[in-house]
């Protein structure tokens, strides 16, 4: 990732753990979300998946590895990284950190829509601005 | 109970559990949520919790207490009871039995409302005739 | 409660809600949870709920009332007070304040077990006197 | 997905959605972790992802490319369809029906591991029989 990657942290909770005593697979869903979020609202002033009343993201793709387990009251160091993906979606690369291992890569595809009619719709100018602006 | 419960069975998931071993104490919500919406189904004839598209169920309170744990892969069956609480909410009685013993019990109380305004209703006469029938 | 309270911030996030646009009832559990974990960590120098590798905290009784309902983006604070309940339980009391309302308040009841053989065990004398000396 | 592929039934339930009105992207994991399930049980007579004490199934790579979303109530149906990847591991890939459209579609790649260790082990000899024999 460039050096415009923002960088989350977050601890382990029993919440997110099942019976291996990890982190299961779903659960670094809420490490990325929280990390997306608080991108958005710090660098973009936007808040996140619902930017308005009217515009809101969805996920149309995810993909993940990963290469280590995390366990209960593990400190975990979300780096997200977005690219602009066409006229009407946005691209989150993510890497979880543990200590100095990548435990964790991905990325989730979101395009906006119109949460009226529910159809795609291009991107907000301001945000785009603002995303190239960094 | 009386003779009026009705009686809903699933089993425990890996994703109902935590680093425990055991279901983690909101994991009960699911088998809670599931027997509740089958009962309003089959004996009620009604979706749950939105009843239609202006009367929603909201939880008011809930209480439980845990006699034993439930471990990945046990089969456990939800009793569940209604009771009409005054006007506008109705309480669900559950018992959760893993084979002959009780594991958890509890009560949810939820109240009618009204979902443009978020104000609480009078129970619809239907849904209170229906439940006096049983 | 009294002066003893401990509180804890959080803001809601997509995945704390559901289809009526509000924070779900069990949802309340991770901000309930966090504010406990974070009090042990803090005031009483332990992990929670996982004490030690022998010693754990199981739930035994939850009770709650919902007032109000938060939404997405809402900030909460969540206000946590603990008692002794007998020579092997705490009682966790909490009240989750939306800006100057009340929106939800309750207990979780935790007795303390031995990790190996599932029984209840009296709490670890350091952990009581650090408890009373607050 | 070939002749070999397994399918099982479930209602989007309140608890599967959020604030969009729609399940979010990771509530997917439950119709596609109680599909394996429930394949493995029944095609393989394993229990899943814990297949014995000793032998573990934990994911190593997920991707899901989402086309249209579920609503509250929705009926679902996962089509299952399990490769051997390799020594080592295996690839469940997933397509979920609404009515007649595939809404959802991936893979989830699983490494068997040995528990008390947490390495990489080959897998089971009579899984890979009674995987080729279907």
């Amino acid at each position: 990732m460039s050096g415009k990657e923002f960088v989350y942290e977050e601890k382990v909770r029993i919440y997110d753990t099942d019976a291996q005593g990890i982190v299961h697979y779903a659960g670094y869903y809420r490490f990325v979300t929280d990390a997306f979020e608080q991108f958005s609202k710090i660098k973009l002033g936007s808040e996140f998946p619902l930017l308005t009343n009217r515009v809101w993201f969805v996920v149309v793709e995810s993909h993940a590895r990963y290469y280590k387990s995390a366990k209960l009251g593990d400190k975990l160091s979300t780096h997200v990284n977005v690219e602009i993906a066409g006229r009407k979606a946005l691209c989150f690369n993510f890497k979880i950190h543990k200590g100095r291992s990548v435990i964790c890569d991905g990325k989730i595809v979101q395009v906006a829509i119109d949460s009226k009619t529910w159809k795609s719709v291009v991107l907000p100018k301001k945000l785009v601005a603002r995303l190239k602006k960094r």
